[in-house]
């Protein structure tokens, strides 16, 4: 049986881990990235270059993408050089085969129109951001929080089977970022939660290490407190995600929020604290770093390393 | 062996069960509350009836207090029919054998002011509080966060032993307090939040039992997803933990943090909206009642029953 032919775009810490993970399951795999250098590790293991991501898509049957920002998923579907021009000269009968999943978390009304532009043209289009962070990625544990059609998703199961565990029809086109979001909004109000608890209680003289054992198991535990709090304690602010893909993240959920005519006053709050951390030089460091914004807003000296 | 006659002033959902607990236990025990309704169950397993907290001291060599708020705190011990007015007969050389252990979620530099005064009267004194809610009573598997000196909380471990299972020095008198402080900090952001996440999934037209399932197991994780997003999408407002005891406890933990200097915008504003909850009429509803709030903030219908 001949293996889909599978184009990937970006080659991200999340991205690359994916695309080497289908390039391990014998998946034919061309890449393009803007830096080539970043896609070395791909081609070495056998992917094919590709200098576009109209190239990409000429060359493959499903097309995945995992970039920044939403201009560049934009960019990536709808550009001069994007993967819409790229399957221009497919043929009627062949387009229905032609399939662009993309990973980024990215704007859901963005993801509406990508799906309506790609079904118009007689493509399918389906939203997939994913959880899990470096280490899903790695070794194929991803949430994927998919939005469009069931049967498009169906037909390209095998290939999600490779890079996630928990593979959930989120529901239409959107929905899959809607999830996402939903997920973003959840780690907002467990890291202002973990960042202030613990910067009280650093404040408050008590032992840090005693007081994580005392209320971690309980109903104030978190994946977050678990997991960022003993990091936070030896003062390794290293990036397991960044404050300025976070910032990115929370924005779009505002923005979703207000365009449903939502307030989200917590989440406005936490993202304007991750908008002053990242003024204060913070904007490539991880997440946890909050606590260095709200340290700085109450002049403690601690946790500043 | 004779057991070391038990005080117990407060008979609520957590001093009760923990009361019970001590009585099934074998521990002689004296009781005062101030609606002896709330103790007849106790009374009815034994337990001796006082007619106030001087009246308990009097007839006890170690009291517990589980009660409402700081001020009840401070009438149970200092008040004209308290506990160190119930030892004040009591010899010097029997003073040290006299402890107070106070359970209440109450301020620690009350904290602080009790164990001075008990220790210049020759008596001892713990702060005590607790997590693990009503279940976590019955079954004796609190985590109980103490503070004071380390020989008096020795000295009444097996009762202790009785109650909870992470039983933890937290530091000198007041770091018990301020121990359960950064465990509600740590709640209150976990709440937003969850109260957040599902309202915008809700407003954004995704199922729900869906979004717990993708996002419960991964990084958005928390005790409070997973047990309070159910109860939410149930429309089960009833309290596990009661609305104005949260905004009680989240008061405490801003003013103490206050007094050392330190803002905590998140809980600040977490605080208000529980403010604005039980302006709406949810004093007595369980804290994930938070989202009735964020609903009527933007005028949503869901969620109201």
């Amino acid at each position: 049986m001949t293996k889909t032919r599978v184009g990937w775009i970006g080659a991200g810490v999340i991205g690359g881990s994916c695309a080497a993970r289908l390039l391990d399951a014998q998946y034919p795999l061309v890449v393009s990235t803007r830096t080539r250098a970043k896609a070395e590790p791909l081609l070495q293991k056998g992917a094919q270059w590709a200098d576009s991501p109209a190239d990409v898509a000429k060359r493959s049957d499903v097309v995945f993408s995992c970039v920044g920002y939403p201009r560049d998923v934009r960019e990536v579907f709808f550009g001069e050089r994007g993967v819409l021009a790229g399957w221009a000269d497919v043929p009627p009968n062949e387009r229905c085969d032609k399939i662009y999943v993309d990973m980024t978390t990215s704007a859901p009304d963005l993801a509406e129109e990508i799906y309506r532009a790609a079904r118009d043209h007689g493509f399918a289009a389906l939203d997939a951001p994913v959880s899990g962070g470096d280490v899903g990625a790695r070794n194929g544990t991803l949430s994927i929080m998919i939005g469009g059609d069931e049967n498009v998703r169906e037909r390209i199961a095998p290939i999600l089977q490779v890079l996630g565990t928990n593979i959930r029809q989120a529901g239409p086109a959107g929905a899959g970022q809607r999830t996402k979001m939903s997920n973003q909004i959840l780690i907002a109000g467990t890291m202002i939660g973990v960042c202030e608890a613990l910067l009280y209680a650093y404040k408050a003289g008590l032992d840090l290490e005693n007081v994580l054992a005392s209320v971690s198991t309980g109903a104030a535990g978190s994946w977050s407190l678990s997991n960022y709090g003993p990091r936070i304690l030896k003062g390794d602010y290293a990036p397991g995600f960044y404050v300025e893909h976070f910032i990115k993240d929370m924005g779009l959920a505002l923005a979703d929020a207000e365009a449903l005519g939502l307030s989200l006053p917590g989440l406005a709050l936490v993202r304007q604290l991750y908008v002053a951390l990242a003024a204060q030089g913070g904007s490539r460091k991880g997440t946890q770093a909050l606590i260095q914004a709200l340290a700085a807003l109450s002049n403690v000296d601690a946790f500043q390393n």
